[in-house]
């Protein structure tokens, strides 16, 4: 497939260069031309006018569940225990593998509409996801996820084998659940892991504060300092949420090269808190943004995210100027593609992977123009994203999905599911 | 004209009354029918076919100020004094009403794209403002703007009277900019005015900490109480933000029946604070939402509003079943008709009027259908608004404009309004 994309302002996020009018060129699934307009004859595929729109890197959902989409606005405005312990649990209890393959359809549907072009994924049954992603021609990072009520180290060091060999579109980075749902030998286990193959290591860290006293209360740490205490970060790697955390913590984070995945809309939802973005940033740790799963948030929409993530930090520390709408664009694209390992993903440049969308100017809310990037980032909706490529293919476009599978069969296995569930 | 929409999921918002299956029909810019489906021939001008797309009661903007969106993403990322002075100020004071009038227009389409069927809007040259609504079909409500720096109380009174009986979309309410803006002759002036039409006066209170000390050392009061200790509020009104509530200042707006109308987006990007929503709900006040203006938050868009009005409480209470959804899509429609003066227009029932709009379920966002109503307020975003009918005429409908005027035109125009004010 040889696709050129002409007459667009592109946003190609590589540092220090401004949007400029020009065209860029893909092959294979590859950028091979971004720059000013050619004019040259070409055996095109598809020669597409983008009408001044803007084309940019598609944004990178760093963490979330996926296939909970089962689960949205099932249990909402309940206390976090008893939406998780008397909702949540019981549901993935009756998951099937077929169950998490449409449930993990749907979201990619939804990623492509709100012009996500890859998602960090930490679930269950991750054979159905990987599926699912590769029949929808989604990018997936998948992450290990064990804990005490699931999986080996074993099984992990397997799927790590077996999912970074899988499909072009799919990766795998090693990651269990989180300190306080894994026991100390399993946690060793994955930090001997993480040595043996000099990879990150991935998982939720100080969403809530409950969950830092507790960690304090078993090893006289908090979980940032006891897994660096393991070792566990000795290659890098990435906490999600890292909603408390401590300055002894954030140094670690800086010192071990650890990513911060935020989820601001899951944590201001579920009253977690709200996580020190711009302290983090002043401190050059690496940050990226997900929406976290749909059962907390209830949606995958990374405007909703971005626009959270700059002006909680506005509120919460009375200042207006706080963590500018340009570095959460960065976070949004070339931070999340850093902390899942896409670096091949990350700007739109000759060489790397053509995941890029197309931002439509031509709306209420994006006009006048007195500023683009800041429009995407404070003013920008789904409604906006006019397109969406992964590796070269047009996935999403004008509204319409192009996936194989018309959407209204996704979205009857979705209900199918989730009503076999309620009826179980 | 006729219109019958059938096959819908049909939300009133009537109390206590559950969504049904069914179909709404409009004559002459009211609703003659809600009910079950009904196969009668008619002389229609148009059926539609819901396709059970759920029908509901357009949202109610209960505070904005349309025409700053020619402001949009110009100033961001700063302080709030530097934003306010140095940058919205001075271009504020080069606005034409022509300027106004298409900047107005611009911010009309969006809220036809965010199912905003109703504005409560206070700017200036309101004659502009009118226009832009009455020429794009778009309901408002002008709100009376007077402080130290322009108008004069006889010129409220003049354009209350006048836009009172200017055309059936227009309406007027009594209001100033607010107490710290505003000299205290002028105030019992108003309070005066309002007495004198009994009717409700409605300004801006309480949006800043910085705000209310200033008015504790003016008149050793808060805005609130010493705005009611004038006999301000004897014929209600209401408060645009609300933040920097005392338990006082809440019994007085209980006492008054003072609308609280709350501006999250706003309200965080310029760190401004939180509102007290849970107390306030608790206590009986009667809620609504507004976007405030696009110079502040940037975006036009009342699901953005929603999301944040129950997420902020969540996390500022650290209980995340504070303010349910549901209460939110109440403030959205039927609390911000209360606050307006528009209880013609509250709920989808015969002989209100028709300001209808039609949320898209199909689409990955709204699926599955666990909970329809906590989707729309959860997961709900501009691309899920396929239709908006304004007095029984529809003028937005699958992203098409029907206003009357090219939306590339208004565009057009408001680029050339900043682009002038830049360059004067």
């Amino acid at each position: 497939m040889r696709i050129r994309i002409y007459n667009a302002r592109i946003l190609t996020m590589e540092p220090d260069r401004e949007i400029f009018l020009g065209e860029i060129q893909v092959e294979d699934g590859s950028i091979v031309y971004v720059g000013g307009e050619k004019s040259e004859a070409g055996d095109w595929d598809r020669e597409i006018d983008a009408k001044k729109n803007l084309l940019l890197p598609g944004f990178k959902n760093a963490h979330t569940h996926s296939a909970m989409t089962f689960l949205r606005s099932y249990a909402d405005d309940l206390p976090l225990q008893e939406w998780l312990y008397n909702r949540v649990f019981p549901m993935e209890a009756k998951l099937t593998p077929d169950d998490v393959y449409w449930c993990a359809m749907l979201a990619n549907l939804e990623y492509l509409s709100s012009g996500i072009t890859a998602n960090f994924d930490m679930y269950m049954k991750n054979e159905s996801n990987a599926r699912a992603s590769v029949d929808t021609g989604f990018r997936t990072v998948l992450c290990g996820s064990i804990n005490d009520f699931g999986g080996t180290v074993e099984e992990i060091e397997q799927e790590y084998l077996h999912f970074n060999k899988y499909h072009p579109l799919i990766s795998y980075q090693l990651g269990f659940h989180a300190e306080y749902t894994t026991k100390r030998e399993i946690l060793e286990d994955m930090a001997a892991l993480g040595k043996k193959y000099q990879a990150p290591v991935y998982t939720h860290n100080s969403e809530t504060a409950n969950e830092v006293e507790g960690c304090v209360e078993r090893y006289g740490k908090t979980p940032t300092a006891f897994l660096d205490s393991l070792g566990m970060f000795d290659y890098g790697g990435g906490g999600f949420h890292c909603v408390h955390m401590t300055d002894e913590d954030l140094e670690i984070c800086k010192e071990k090269g650890i990513w911060v995945v935020t989820n601001p809309s899951s944590n201001v939802k579920l009253a977690s808190g709200i996580a020190p973005i711009q302290k983090m940033l002043s401190k050059g740790i690496g940050l990226a943004i997900g929406t976290d799963g749909p059962a907390s948030n209830n949606c995958l929409d990374m405007f909703r995210e971005m626009f959270l993530v700059t002006s909680l930090q506005k509120v919460s520390l009375m200042d207006a100027s706080a963590v500018d709408a340009l570095e959460v664009l960065h976070m949004a694209t070339v931070g999340g593609a850093g902390a899942m390992g896409l670096q091949d993903c990350d700007v739109l440049a000759e060489g790397k992977k053509a995941d890029i969308i197309m931002l439509d100017l031509n709306q209420p809310n994006m006009q006048p123009l007195n500023n683009i990037a800041k429009n995407v980032v404070y003013s920008g909706s789904k409604q906006n994203v006019k397109m969406t490529m992964i590796d070269g293919k047009i996935l999403y476009e004008d509204g319409v999905f192009d996936v194989g599978i018309p959407p209204e069969e996704i979205y009857a296995k979705a209900n199918e599911s989730i009503e076999r569930m309620k009826r179980e």
